[in-house]
């Protein structure tokens, strides 16, 4: 089972009166992905279990397994302390009314402290009654084109579990990005490269007129300079030119002295 | 028609090789969801139009009927600036590699300032190729569950969408950054620029021994396409390239024609 033993907790995912056995299966797939896995379903129109619910789980079966049934909503959050509905569009009520993102970092906040919480999705065909609503402590809809607004209830539960998920992320690294780059060259390196292909462009005359030497070259520096290449990647280069000189050398037709190619040390 | 009239702009959306129809449908409405409309196919397993296709996208047909079909992903990336590689979890690469999030801010202000962009998807089965990540620029993982990262093309699709939404928002609260950089080349000079590199080498005998020319043209483009170079850059090195090979040709110690070196147009 994915992550078992883990002390994971997340928001409930509430599935008001679903419709599709298929839709609750994609529903539990979602949320493993993101690793959520208190699913509740209230009064399920097919009944429960779901042998449609389960072969669209495939491999989130476990999510299928612990989902619980209700008969209506107040009973499928009666252990929550914060209730979040989504809806298509915002409705006229005095809830507060937030995005997704935004309301991913509340819930985190507050799962974080102690809190349980839960998320209510509606029925395939008309969302969550007014009354459903009413239950909830705040409003999140989701920033959809207005003129194609049909977010299906397993992509709405996939983009609240995405930003559960990245509502960790900031949390644990603050806004702070690492970037995963490999160790730059030292400009020692680099010069030794770009002094060498200079001798290249020289020896193939591409200097011309002399008098724009220094312009080009400068332009030359600057393309390649700006690249920012790693010690390996400016090694891979002096390679390749090595191999281009000694072509240029032995002239046309001719074999070169066949030493092997690629990396090579200075 | 969804939004018709309006100048709607963001990145294409690129299927490479996807194999059920309904997927394709679903990947097109995640798109109408959020207003995107430039759905390029890669190869389709089932050929093209796809009647499957239509049936799942229901209320998206117009991005349906606008996508285009492509025979391979350069072809499909061509008239692009900056191409975006969606994988299941990061790669051995030396591309950056970014959470959706800032994929969708940086692609928004790349987008802004009037360089075409494209996020590539992968197959169904297994995804995209090294050689198809090799192609593109930066890589986007999702932040999935490690333990049950199972996220399909339309779910992945909907995410990247979700956060190309996303970064409008937070452009209009003045937060997205855009890039003052100098016109980025089209992706089919860069190709073609490496195209002739790679011939050049051929002929310097660089890649040696054979078995491993794959694997050194793939070090190769990936060191030359995370540089970035600008359209401007890529007209200079294909002209000292130009030279050097017309030196090769020629033998040492010949003049070579002495034409006007710098920047020539291909």
């Amino acid at each position: 089972m994915a992550g078992e033993g883990l002390e994971a907790v997340g928001p409930a995912i509430v599935l008001v009166e679903p419709q599709l056995g298929e839709n609750i299966g994609m529903v539990a797939r979602a949320m493993a992905n993101f690793d959520l896995r208190d699913l509740r379903i209230v009064a399920p129109r097919d009944g429960w279990p779901n042998e449609r619910a389960r072969a669209a789980a495939s491999g989130a079966i476990h999510v299928i397994d612990a989902a619980r049934v209700f008969a209506g909503v107040e009973e499928a959050v009666a252990d929550l302390t914060y209730v979040v509905a989504t809806t298509a569009r915002p409705r006229d009520s005095l809830k507060p009314v937030r995005g997704p993102d935004e309301a991913g970092t509340d819930l985190r906040g507050r799962i974080s402290a102690g809190q349980p919480a839960g998320i209510l999705f509606g029925r395939e065909r008309f969302g969550l009654s007014n009354e459903e609503v009413g239950l909830a402590d705040e409003i999140v809809t989701f920033p959809v084109n207005p003129a194609f607004a049909s977010l299906n209830i397993a992509q709405a539960v996939l983009l609240m579990s995405y930003e559960w998920m990245r509502s960790g992320e900031e949390m644990a690294k603050g806004r702070a990005h690492v970037p995963t780059e490999a160790p730059p060259a030292e400009k020692v390196d680099l010069y030794r490269f770009l002094d060498h292909l200079e001798g290249t462009l020289d020896t193939a005359q591409y200097f011309h007129p002399p008098e724009k030497r220094t312009a080009m070259t400068q332009k030359v520096r600057t393309i390649l300079t700006r690249a920012a290449f790693s010690e390996m990647e400016v090694r891979t280069l002096r390679g390749m030119l090595r191999h281009i000189e000694r072509r240029m050398k032995a002239g046309p037709g001719k074999r070169s002295n066949g030493a092997p190619a690629g990396d090579e040390t200075a």
